[in-house]
Protein backbone atom coordinates (compact mmCIF):
# COMPACT_ATOMS: atom_id res chain seq x y z
CA UNK A 1 0.00 0.00 0.00
CA UNK A 2 1.37 3.96 -0.99
CA UNK A 3 0.20 6.60 0.25
CA UNK A 4 -0.73 9.18 -2.44
CA UNK A 5 -0.87 13.08 0.08
CA UNK A 6 1.77 13.56 2.05
CA UNK A 7 1.60 14.84 6.12
CA UNK A 8 0.86 18.04 5.14
CA UNK A 9 -1.47 17.39 1.81
CA UNK A 10 -3.01 15.47 4.99
CA UNK A 11 -3.26 18.60 6.97
CA UNK A 12 -4.72 20.75 4.67
CA UNK A 13 -7.50 18.93 3.78
CA UNK A 14 -8.32 18.09 7.50
CA UNK A 15 -8.80 21.67 8.08
CA UNK A 16 -10.79 22.21 5.15
CA UNK A 17 -13.32 19.49 5.68
CA UNK A 18 -13.49 19.35 9.58
CA UNK A 19 -13.03 23.05 9.89
CA UNK A 20 -14.59 22.61 13.76
CA UNK A 21 -11.62 20.75 14.64
CA UNK A 22 -8.94 22.69 13.54
CA UNK A 23 -5.81 23.14 15.19
CA UNK A 24 -7.00 20.21 17.47
CA UNK A 25 -4.84 17.38 15.32
CA UNK A 26 -1.67 17.10 13.88
CA UNK A 27 -0.28 14.43 11.27
CA UNK A 28 3.47 14.48 11.70
CA UNK A 29 4.44 11.16 9.75
CA UNK A 30 2.61 9.31 6.95
CA UNK A 31 3.30 6.09 4.78
CA UNK A 32 1.21 3.53 3.22
CA UNK A 33 0.87 1.91 6.24
CA UNK A 34 1.91 3.58 9.89
CA UNK A 35 0.78 7.11 10.51
CA UNK A 36 1.67 9.00 13.35
CA UNK A 37 -0.78 11.99 14.69
CA UNK A 38 -0.84 14.58 17.92
CA UNK A 39 -3.92 15.38 19.27
CA UNK A 40 -3.69 18.99 21.32
CA UNK A 41 -5.74 18.46 24.85
CA UNK A 42 -7.51 21.43 26.27
CA UNK A 43 -10.10 21.48 28.99
CA UNK A 44 -12.72 20.76 26.63
CA UNK A 45 -11.59 17.22 26.74
CA UNK A 46 -11.41 16.26 30.49
CA UNK A 47 -13.41 14.17 32.60
CA UNK A 48 -14.05 14.33 36.44
CA UNK A 49 -10.75 13.74 38.18
CA UNK A 50 -8.55 15.27 35.11
CA UNK A 51 -8.37 12.67 32.96
CA UNK A 52 -8.73 12.73 29.23
CA UNK A 53 -12.52 11.36 28.52
CA UNK A 54 -13.35 8.21 25.89
CA UNK A 55 -14.99 10.67 23.61
CA UNK A 56 -11.98 12.24 22.93
CA UNK A 57 -9.64 9.26 22.78
CA UNK A 58 -12.48 7.89 20.09
CA UNK A 59 -12.49 10.32 18.22
CA UNK A 60 -8.52 10.97 18.17
CA UNK A 61 -8.59 6.75 16.77
CA UNK A 62 -11.19 7.59 14.48
CA UNK A 63 -9.58 10.79 12.61
CA UNK A 64 -5.85 8.35 12.94
CA UNK A 65 -8.03 5.58 10.97
CA UNK A 66 -9.49 8.14 8.48
CA UNK A 67 -6.30 9.80 7.76
CA UNK A 68 -4.08 6.14 7.51
CA UNK A 69 -6.52 5.22 5.18
CA UNK A 70 -7.21 8.87 3.38
CA UNK A 71 -3.25 8.31 2.59
CA UNK A 72 -3.91 5.13 0.44
CA UNK A 73 -7.14 5.85 -1.32
CA UNK A 74 -7.27 10.10 -1.14
CA UNK A 75 -9.68 12.65 -0.34
CA UNK A 76 -12.83 11.13 -0.04
CA UNK A 77 -15.03 12.90 2.41
CA UNK A 78 -17.84 10.41 2.59
CA UNK A 79 -16.13 7.55 3.57
CA UNK A 80 -18.14 6.70 7.14
CA UNK A 81 -16.81 4.57 10.08
CA UNK A 82 -19.03 1.00 10.58
CA UNK A 83 -17.09 -0.68 13.15
CA UNK A 84 -14.84 -0.29 15.79
CA UNK A 85 -13.89 -1.59 19.39
CA UNK A 86 -11.49 -0.04 21.72
CA UNK A 87 -9.31 -0.86 25.12
CA UNK A 88 -8.71 1.89 27.58
CA UNK A 89 -6.26 0.73 29.12
CA UNK A 90 -4.02 3.07 31.30
CA UNK A 91 -5.15 7.04 32.42
CA UNK A 92 -3.75 9.10 30.34
CA UNK A 93 -0.97 11.76 31.68
CA UNK A 94 -3.22 15.54 32.59
CA UNK A 95 -1.48 18.19 30.97
CA UNK A 96 -0.43 16.20 27.65
CA UNK A 97 -1.17 15.42 24.11
CA UNK A 98 -2.44 12.51 23.01
CA UNK A 99 -0.16 10.88 20.15
CA UNK A 100 -1.65 7.96 17.85
CA UNK A 101 0.29 5.26 16.04
CA UNK A 102 -2.09 3.90 13.29
CA UNK A 103 -1.41 0.60 10.97
CA UNK A 104 -3.71 0.11 7.75
CA UNK A 105 -4.04 -3.56 8.33
CA UNK A 106 -6.18 -4.10 5.04
CA UNK A 107 -7.71 -1.68 2.29
CA UNK A 108 -10.13 -3.12 -0.15
CA UNK A 109 -12.94 -2.17 -2.89
CA UNK A 110 -15.69 -1.43 0.29
CA UNK A 111 -13.80 -1.38 3.57
CA UNK A 112 -10.24 -0.50 5.57
CA UNK A 113 -9.43 -1.91 8.57
CA UNK A 114 -6.96 0.02 11.01
CA UNK A 115 -5.19 -0.73 13.97
CA UNK A 116 -4.50 2.31 16.75
CA UNK A 117 -2.20 2.59 19.69
CA UNK A 118 -2.98 5.98 21.82
CA UNK A 119 0.23 7.29 24.09
CA UNK A 120 0.28 10.26 26.39
CA UNK A 121 3.16 12.50 24.75
CA UNK A 122 6.51 10.78 25.87
CA UNK A 123 4.98 7.77 27.60
CA UNK A 124 6.20 4.69 26.54
CA UNK A 125 3.14 2.81 27.17
CA UNK A 126 -0.11 2.57 25.51
CA UNK A 127 -3.03 4.34 27.30
CA UNK A 128 -5.37 3.01 24.65
CA UNK A 129 -5.97 0.88 21.71
CA UNK A 130 -8.57 0.96 19.02
CA UNK A 131 -9.16 -1.00 15.51
CA UNK A 132 -11.59 0.94 13.38
CA UNK A 133 -13.27 -0.29 10.49
CA UNK A 134 -14.49 2.59 7.07
CA UNK A 135 -16.35 1.88 4.42
CA UNK A 136 -15.32 3.02 1.30
CA UNK A 137 -17.81 4.67 -1.27
CA UNK A 138 -17.40 2.77 -4.45
CA UNK A 139 -15.66 4.74 -7.41
CA UNK A 140 -18.05 6.74 -9.64
CA UNK A 141 -17.68 5.65 -13.53
CA UNK B 1 -30.62 -5.91 39.56
CA UNK B 2 -32.49 -3.17 41.20
CA UNK B 3 -32.15 0.70 40.80
CA UNK B 4 -31.36 2.58 43.80
CA UNK B 5 -31.86 6.16 41.92
CA UNK B 6 -34.53 7.15 40.26
CA UNK B 7 -34.93 9.05 36.31
CA UNK B 8 -35.20 12.55 38.09
CA UNK B 9 -32.02 11.94 40.35
CA UNK B 10 -30.33 10.75 37.75
CA UNK B 11 -30.66 13.88 35.40
CA UNK B 12 -29.25 15.94 38.49
CA UNK B 13 -26.44 13.86 39.34
CA UNK B 14 -25.31 14.23 35.19
CA UNK B 15 -25.69 17.82 35.26
CA UNK B 16 -23.29 17.63 38.51
CA UNK B 17 -20.82 15.65 37.55
CA UNK B 18 -21.02 16.55 33.53
CA UNK B 19 -21.49 20.33 33.52
CA UNK B 20 -19.90 20.73 30.67
CA UNK B 21 -22.81 18.49 28.64
CA UNK B 22 -26.04 19.86 30.83
CA UNK B 23 -28.78 20.02 28.85
CA UNK B 24 -27.47 17.36 26.04
CA UNK B 25 -28.90 14.32 27.99
CA UNK B 26 -32.06 13.08 29.41
CA UNK B 27 -33.30 10.07 31.21
CA UNK B 28 -36.78 9.04 29.96
CA UNK B 29 -36.92 6.37 32.00
CA UNK B 30 -34.65 3.61 34.26
CA UNK B 31 -34.60 0.21 35.97
CA UNK B 32 -32.34 -2.07 37.63
CA UNK B 33 -32.00 -3.58 33.55
CA UNK B 34 -33.17 -0.79 31.02
CA UNK B 35 -32.58 2.72 30.31
CA UNK B 36 -34.24 4.84 27.62
CA UNK B 37 -32.61 8.22 26.73
CA UNK B 38 -31.96 11.26 24.92
CA UNK B 39 -29.38 13.07 23.08
CA UNK B 40 -30.20 16.37 22.19
CA UNK B 41 -28.64 16.83 19.04
CA UNK B 42 -27.65 20.16 17.35
CA UNK B 43 -24.92 21.67 14.97
CA UNK B 44 -21.39 20.63 16.66
CA UNK B 45 -22.57 17.01 16.48
CA UNK B 46 -22.08 16.62 12.79
CA UNK B 47 -20.45 16.25 10.07
CA UNK B 48 -19.51 16.87 6.10
CA UNK B 49 -22.75 15.62 4.70
CA UNK B 50 -25.18 16.35 7.75
CA UNK B 51 -25.00 13.02 9.51
CA UNK B 52 -24.57 12.78 13.12
CA UNK B 53 -20.60 12.19 13.98
CA UNK B 54 -19.45 8.77 15.14
CA UNK B 55 -17.74 10.22 18.39
CA UNK B 56 -21.08 11.80 18.79
CA UNK B 57 -23.04 8.09 19.18
CA UNK B 58 -19.99 6.99 21.05
CA UNK B 59 -20.73 9.54 23.70
CA UNK B 60 -23.61 8.61 23.70
CA UNK B 61 -23.59 4.98 23.92
CA UNK B 62 -20.82 5.62 26.30
CA UNK B 63 -23.63 7.86 28.87
CA UNK B 64 -26.26 5.62 28.66
CA UNK B 65 -24.31 2.61 29.97
CA UNK B 66 -22.64 4.95 32.38
CA UNK B 67 -26.30 5.85 33.54
CA UNK B 68 -27.42 1.82 33.50
CA UNK B 69 -24.19 1.18 35.67
CA UNK B 70 -24.81 3.74 38.04
CA UNK B 71 -28.55 3.07 38.13
CA UNK B 72 -27.86 -0.14 39.98
CA UNK B 73 -24.44 0.75 42.12
CA UNK B 74 -25.54 4.47 42.94
CA UNK B 75 -23.06 7.43 42.35
CA UNK B 76 -19.90 6.79 41.49
CA UNK B 77 -18.58 9.19 39.35
CA UNK B 78 -14.99 7.56 39.35
CA UNK B 79 -16.03 4.82 37.46
CA UNK B 80 -14.39 4.45 34.08
CA UNK B 81 -15.16 2.88 30.76
CA UNK B 82 -12.55 0.13 29.87
CA UNK B 83 -13.81 -1.45 26.67
CA UNK B 84 -16.55 -0.47 24.04
CA UNK B 85 -17.40 -1.92 20.47
CA UNK B 86 -19.72 -0.35 18.55
CA UNK B 87 -20.98 -0.77 14.80
CA UNK B 88 -22.64 2.16 13.10
CA UNK B 89 -25.33 0.40 10.91
CA UNK B 90 -27.76 3.34 9.29
CA UNK B 91 -27.37 7.10 8.61
CA UNK B 92 -29.31 8.95 11.41
CA UNK B 93 -31.83 11.43 10.25
CA UNK B 94 -30.57 14.64 10.33
CA UNK B 95 -32.59 17.37 11.96
CA UNK B 96 -33.65 14.06 15.01
CA UNK B 97 -32.35 13.90 18.27
CA UNK B 98 -31.16 10.21 19.18
CA UNK B 99 -32.53 7.97 20.95
CA UNK B 100 -30.64 5.24 23.16
CA UNK B 101 -31.69 2.27 24.50
CA UNK B 102 -29.48 0.12 27.69
CA UNK B 103 -30.04 -2.87 28.44
CA UNK B 104 -27.58 -4.01 31.44
CA UNK B 105 -26.03 -7.32 31.06
CA UNK B 106 -24.33 -7.56 34.44
CA UNK B 107 -23.26 -6.19 37.38
CA UNK B 108 -20.03 -7.31 39.06
CA UNK B 109 -17.82 -6.42 41.99
CA UNK B 110 -15.08 -4.63 39.34
CA UNK B 111 -17.26 -4.06 35.62
CA UNK B 112 -20.21 -3.89 34.08
CA UNK B 113 -21.54 -4.70 31.24
CA UNK B 114 -24.09 -3.09 28.71
CA UNK B 115 -25.61 -3.54 25.35
CA UNK B 116 -27.08 -0.27 23.60
CA UNK B 117 -29.31 0.45 20.18
CA UNK B 118 -29.46 3.78 19.32
CA UNK B 119 -32.37 4.98 16.82
CA UNK B 120 -33.02 8.65 15.61
CA UNK B 121 -35.98 9.73 17.36
CA UNK B 122 -38.90 8.03 16.01
CA UNK B 123 -37.26 5.73 13.60
CA UNK B 124 -37.82 1.68 14.35
CA UNK B 125 -34.09 0.66 12.93
CA UNK B 126 -31.42 1.44 15.45
CA UNK B 127 -28.62 3.72 13.39
CA UNK B 128 -25.68 1.88 15.81
CA UNK B 129 -25.41 -0.76 18.32
CA UNK B 130 -22.37 -0.65 21.00
CA UNK B 131 -21.54 -2.65 24.19
CA UNK B 132 -19.70 -0.92 26.75
CA UNK B 133 -17.73 -2.31 29.65
CA UNK B 134 -17.58 0.33 32.94
CA UNK B 135 -14.81 -0.66 35.50
CA UNK B 136 -16.18 -0.29 39.13
CA UNK B 137 -14.06 0.79 42.26
CA UNK B 138 -13.91 -1.04 44.86
CA UNK B 139 -15.59 -0.25 47.80
CA UNK B 140 -14.22 2.10 50.63
CA UNK B 141 -13.79 0.01 54.00
CA UNK C 1 -37.26 -8.27 7.78
CA UNK C 2 -39.33 -11.37 6.84
CA UNK C 3 -37.74 -15.18 7.53
CA UNK C 4 -37.84 -17.10 3.71
CA UNK C 5 -36.86 -20.20 6.03
CA UNK C 6 -38.63 -22.55 8.78
CA UNK C 7 -36.69 -23.89 11.14
CA UNK C 8 -36.94 -27.27 10.90
CA UNK C 9 -35.24 -26.22 6.74
CA UNK C 10 -32.75 -24.34 8.76
CA UNK C 11 -31.93 -27.38 10.77
CA UNK C 12 -31.64 -29.16 7.10
CA UNK C 13 -29.53 -26.95 5.72
CA UNK C 14 -27.06 -27.06 8.67
CA UNK C 15 -26.78 -30.45 8.22
CA UNK C 16 -26.31 -29.98 4.75
CA UNK C 17 -23.81 -27.50 4.48
CA UNK C 18 -21.12 -27.99 8.24
CA UNK C 19 -21.76 -31.80 8.27
CA UNK C 20 -18.89 -32.23 10.84
CA UNK C 21 -20.93 -30.04 13.51
CA UNK C 22 -24.60 -32.30 12.87
CA UNK C 23 -26.25 -33.31 15.45
CA UNK C 24 -24.59 -30.26 18.15
CA UNK C 25 -26.51 -27.18 17.17
CA UNK C 26 -30.85 -27.26 16.71
CA UNK C 27 -32.42 -24.68 15.85
CA UNK C 28 -35.71 -24.27 17.98
CA UNK C 29 -37.24 -20.79 16.72
CA UNK C 30 -37.03 -18.20 14.22
CA UNK C 31 -38.69 -15.41 12.50
CA UNK C 32 -37.08 -12.41 10.63
CA UNK C 33 -35.53 -10.78 13.35
CA UNK C 34 -35.13 -13.10 16.53
CA UNK C 35 -33.59 -16.95 16.44
CA UNK C 36 -33.57 -19.23 19.54
CA UNK C 37 -31.30 -22.23 19.24
CA UNK C 38 -29.64 -24.78 21.26
CA UNK C 39 -25.75 -26.16 21.06
CA UNK C 40 -25.22 -29.30 22.14
CA UNK C 41 -22.29 -29.62 25.02
CA UNK C 42 -19.80 -32.54 25.27
CA UNK C 43 -16.29 -32.87 27.32
CA UNK C 44 -14.92 -31.21 24.09
CA UNK C 45 -15.69 -27.83 24.62
CA UNK C 46 -14.78 -27.92 27.89
CA UNK C 47 -11.37 -26.16 29.39
CA UNK C 48 -9.38 -27.25 32.51
CA UNK C 49 -11.73 -26.45 35.47
CA UNK C 50 -15.13 -27.64 33.51
CA UNK C 51 -16.30 -24.65 32.27
CA UNK C 52 -17.00 -24.10 28.23
CA UNK C 53 -14.20 -23.15 26.26
CA UNK C 54 -14.60 -19.55 24.65
CA UNK C 55 -13.97 -21.05 21.47
CA UNK C 56 -17.01 -22.84 21.70
CA UNK C 57 -18.89 -20.08 22.84
CA UNK C 58 -17.69 -18.14 19.85
CA UNK C 59 -18.97 -21.06 17.42
CA UNK C 60 -22.01 -20.39 18.85
CA UNK C 61 -22.27 -16.89 18.57
CA UNK C 62 -21.45 -17.61 14.73
CA UNK C 63 -23.61 -20.09 14.19
CA UNK C 64 -26.33 -18.12 15.55
CA UNK C 65 -25.76 -14.75 13.18
CA UNK C 66 -24.98 -16.98 10.30
CA UNK C 67 -28.64 -18.51 10.87
CA UNK C 68 -30.15 -15.39 11.27
CA UNK C 69 -29.32 -13.91 8.71
CA UNK C 70 -29.74 -16.68 6.36
CA UNK C 71 -33.51 -17.07 7.52
CA UNK C 72 -33.91 -13.46 5.49
CA UNK C 73 -31.58 -13.63 2.57
CA UNK C 74 -31.82 -17.44 2.32
CA UNK C 75 -29.07 -19.84 1.33
CA UNK C 76 -26.03 -18.84 0.68
CA UNK C 77 -23.30 -21.27 2.29
CA UNK C 78 -20.47 -18.74 1.05
CA UNK C 79 -21.52 -15.79 3.59
CA UNK C 80 -18.28 -15.29 5.48
CA UNK C 81 -17.88 -13.68 9.28
CA UNK C 82 -16.12 -10.09 8.51
CA UNK C 83 -15.76 -9.00 12.22
CA UNK C 84 -16.92 -10.25 15.79
CA UNK C 85 -16.67 -8.88 19.15
CA UNK C 86 -17.94 -10.83 22.89
CA UNK C 87 -17.59 -10.68 25.86
CA UNK C 88 -17.88 -13.50 28.40
CA UNK C 89 -19.98 -12.42 31.67
CA UNK C 90 -20.25 -15.32 33.60
CA UNK C 91 -19.23 -18.81 33.88
CA UNK C 92 -21.29 -21.38 32.25
CA UNK C 93 -22.67 -24.65 34.04
CA UNK C 94 -21.11 -27.40 33.59
CA UNK C 95 -23.53 -30.19 32.19
CA UNK C 96 -26.14 -27.97 30.64
CA UNK C 97 -26.51 -26.78 26.89
CA UNK C 98 -26.06 -23.34 25.55
CA UNK C 99 -28.96 -21.73 24.43
CA UNK C 100 -28.25 -18.94 22.00
CA UNK C 101 -30.66 -15.62 21.73
CA UNK C 102 -29.83 -13.70 18.15
CA UNK C 103 -31.34 -10.75 17.28
CA UNK C 104 -30.84 -9.46 13.32
CA UNK C 105 -30.29 -5.60 13.54
CA UNK C 106 -29.34 -5.12 9.92
CA UNK C 107 -29.46 -7.17 6.87
CA UNK C 108 -28.00 -4.58 4.13
CA UNK C 109 -27.03 -5.40 0.46
CA UNK C 110 -23.50 -6.60 1.49
CA UNK C 111 -23.45 -7.21 5.20
CA UNK C 112 -25.71 -8.03 8.37
CA UNK C 113 -25.26 -7.42 11.86
CA UNK C 114 -26.62 -9.53 14.59
CA UNK C 115 -26.73 -9.48 18.44
CA UNK C 116 -26.39 -12.81 20.13
CA UNK C 117 -27.08 -13.48 24.24
CA UNK C 118 -25.89 -17.04 24.94
CA UNK C 119 -27.23 -18.74 28.17
CA UNK C 120 -26.91 -21.90 30.06
CA UNK C 121 -30.32 -23.78 29.70
CA UNK C 122 -32.58 -23.00 32.29
CA UNK C 123 -30.36 -19.55 33.37
CA UNK C 124 -31.82 -16.76 33.78
CA UNK C 125 -28.85 -14.70 33.15
CA UNK C 126 -26.37 -14.26 30.31
CA UNK C 127 -23.24 -16.19 30.26
CA UNK C 128 -21.86 -14.31 26.94
CA UNK C 129 -22.67 -11.85 24.52
CA UNK C 130 -21.63 -11.03 20.79
CA UNK C 131 -22.08 -9.27 18.03
CA UNK C 132 -21.29 -10.45 14.45
CA UNK C 133 -20.89 -9.02 11.02
CA UNK C 134 -21.26 -11.25 8.55
CA UNK C 135 -20.56 -10.11 4.74
CA UNK C 136 -23.20 -11.59 2.08
CA UNK C 137 -22.10 -12.40 -1.56
CA UNK C 138 -23.24 -10.08 -4.07
CA UNK C 139 -26.15 -11.40 -6.47
CA UNK C 140 -25.19 -13.36 -9.28
CA UNK C 141 -26.63 -11.43 -12.46
CA UNK D 1 7.15 -6.81 31.24
CA UNK D 2 9.89 -9.35 31.25
CA UNK D 3 9.20 -13.16 30.36
CA UNK D 4 9.33 -15.88 33.27
CA UNK D 5 9.12 -18.90 31.06
CA UNK D 6 11.06 -19.64 27.70
CA UNK D 7 9.36 -21.29 24.44
CA UNK D 8 10.15 -24.35 25.30
CA UNK D 9 8.43 -24.41 28.44
CA UNK D 10 5.47 -22.99 27.30
CA UNK D 11 5.05 -25.88 25.01
CA UNK D 12 5.46 -28.09 28.04
CA UNK D 13 2.98 -26.19 29.79
CA UNK D 14 0.31 -26.06 26.73
CA UNK D 15 0.44 -29.65 26.52
CA UNK D 16 -0.09 -30.14 30.31
CA UNK D 17 -2.97 -27.90 30.86
CA UNK D 18 -4.70 -28.73 26.92
CA UNK D 19 -4.14 -32.43 26.22
CA UNK D 20 -6.96 -32.05 23.90
CA UNK D 21 -4.87 -29.40 21.77
CA UNK D 22 -1.71 -31.36 21.59
CA UNK D 23 0.25 -30.45 18.52
CA UNK D 24 -1.95 -28.38 17.48
CA UNK D 25 -0.12 -25.46 18.90
CA UNK D 26 3.85 -24.31 18.95
CA UNK D 27 5.31 -21.48 20.33
CA UNK D 28 8.46 -20.51 18.23
CA UNK D 29 9.37 -17.57 20.14
CA UNK D 30 7.98 -15.55 23.69
CA UNK D 31 9.36 -12.63 25.17
CA UNK D 32 7.87 -10.12 27.85
CA UNK D 33 5.71 -8.25 24.67
CA UNK D 34 5.78 -10.27 21.49
CA UNK D 35 4.96 -13.82 20.98
CA UNK D 36 5.40 -15.70 17.73
CA UNK D 37 3.38 -18.86 17.36
CA UNK D 38 1.91 -21.43 15.14
CA UNK D 39 -1.02 -23.46 14.98
CA UNK D 40 -1.14 -26.55 12.45
CA UNK D 41 -4.41 -26.63 9.99
CA UNK D 42 -5.92 -29.67 9.15
CA UNK D 43 -9.18 -30.65 7.61
CA UNK D 44 -11.39 -30.14 10.97
CA UNK D 45 -10.72 -26.45 11.02
CA UNK D 46 -12.04 -25.72 6.83
CA UNK D 47 -15.02 -24.35 6.03
CA UNK D 48 -16.96 -24.79 2.67
CA UNK D 49 -14.89 -23.62 0.39
CA UNK D 50 -11.92 -24.69 1.81
CA UNK D 51 -10.97 -21.62 3.86
CA UNK D 52 -10.26 -21.89 7.45
CA UNK D 53 -13.18 -21.55 9.66
CA UNK D 54 -13.75 -18.60 12.08
CA UNK D 55 -13.89 -20.48 15.08
CA UNK D 56 -10.44 -21.32 14.41
CA UNK D 57 -9.53 -18.14 13.91
CA UNK D 58 -10.57 -17.33 17.04
CA UNK D 59 -9.18 -20.37 18.84
CA UNK D 60 -5.46 -19.04 17.80
CA UNK D 61 -6.16 -15.99 18.90
CA UNK D 62 -7.21 -16.80 22.11
CA UNK D 63 -4.13 -19.14 22.40
CA UNK D 64 -1.51 -16.52 21.29
CA UNK D 65 -3.11 -13.98 23.85
CA UNK D 66 -2.84 -16.94 26.99
CA UNK D 67 0.74 -17.61 26.00
CA UNK D 68 1.74 -13.56 25.91
CA UNK D 69 0.16 -13.30 28.90
CA UNK D 70 1.19 -16.08 30.76
CA UNK D 71 4.87 -15.78 29.37
CA UNK D 72 4.62 -12.59 32.11
CA UNK D 73 2.58 -13.62 35.14
CA UNK D 74 3.46 -17.38 34.82
CA UNK D 75 1.64 -20.40 35.19
CA UNK D 76 -1.81 -19.64 36.10
CA UNK D 77 -4.15 -22.12 33.59
CA UNK D 78 -7.34 -20.89 35.40
CA UNK D 79 -7.04 -17.35 33.70
CA UNK D 80 -9.54 -16.73 31.51
CA UNK D 81 -10.75 -14.66 28.33
CA UNK D 82 -13.47 -12.17 29.31
CA UNK D 83 -13.27 -9.98 26.09
CA UNK D 84 -12.06 -10.32 22.47
CA UNK D 85 -12.89 -8.61 19.12
CA UNK D 86 -11.66 -10.01 15.60
CA UNK D 87 -11.73 -8.38 11.84
CA UNK D 88 -11.65 -11.34 9.38
CA UNK D 89 -10.04 -9.53 6.67
CA UNK D 90 -8.27 -12.03 4.15
CA UNK D 91 -9.44 -15.72 3.06
CA UNK D 92 -6.89 -17.31 4.60
CA UNK D 93 -4.60 -19.85 2.23
CA UNK D 94 -5.54 -23.60 1.98
CA UNK D 95 -2.87 -26.25 3.21
CA UNK D 96 -1.14 -23.38 5.39
CA UNK D 97 -0.62 -23.47 8.41
CA UNK D 98 -1.53 -20.37 10.97
CA UNK D 99 1.03 -17.70 11.99
CA UNK D 100 0.40 -15.57 15.33
CA UNK D 101 2.15 -12.84 16.23
CA UNK D 102 1.04 -11.39 19.74
CA UNK D 103 1.93 -8.21 21.38
CA UNK D 104 0.78 -7.79 24.85
CA UNK D 105 0.01 -3.75 25.44
CA UNK D 106 -0.87 -4.50 28.99
CA UNK D 107 -0.38 -6.60 32.55
CA UNK D 108 -2.45 -5.15 35.15
CA UNK D 109 -3.37 -6.95 38.45
CA UNK D 110 -6.65 -8.19 36.89
CA UNK D 111 -6.34 -8.08 33.35
CA UNK D 112 -4.14 -8.24 30.69
CA UNK D 113 -4.87 -6.93 26.91
CA UNK D 114 -3.35 -8.61 23.91
CA UNK D 115 -3.14 -7.14 20.22
CA UNK D 116 -3.16 -10.76 17.70
CA UNK D 117 -2.32 -10.21 13.90
CA UNK D 118 -2.47 -13.77 12.05
CA UNK D 119 -0.64 -14.57 8.92
CA UNK D 120 -1.05 -17.53 6.73
CA UNK D 121 2.47 -18.90 6.65
CA UNK D 122 4.30 -17.45 4.27
CA UNK D 123 2.06 -14.34 3.44
CA UNK D 124 3.21 -10.86 4.35
CA UNK D 125 -0.53 -9.35 5.15
CA UNK D 126 -3.04 -10.37 8.26
CA UNK D 127 -5.76 -12.47 7.08
CA UNK D 128 -7.28 -11.51 10.41
CA UNK D 129 -6.74 -9.08 13.59
CA UNK D 130 -7.92 -9.78 17.21
CA UNK D 131 -7.65 -8.37 20.79
CA UNK D 132 -8.06 -10.56 23.86
CA UNK D 133 -8.51 -9.26 27.27
CA UNK D 134 -7.95 -12.21 29.77
CA UNK D 135 -9.11 -11.81 33.28
CA UNK D 136 -6.40 -13.06 35.94
CA UNK D 137 -7.18 -14.48 39.37
CA UNK D 138 -6.38 -12.25 42.60
CA UNK D 139 -3.09 -13.78 44.19
CA UNK D 140 -3.36 -16.36 46.78
CA UNK D 141 -2.28 -14.65 50.22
Amino acid sequence: MQAVMTAEEMNDWLSEVFPQIKGQFVVHNLDGVNTVMRMVISDQHLRPGGTVSGPTMFTLADVAAYVATMAVIGREALTVTTNCSMDFMRKPESGKDLIAEARLLKVGKTLSVTNVLIFSEGGSEPVARANMTYAIPPKKA
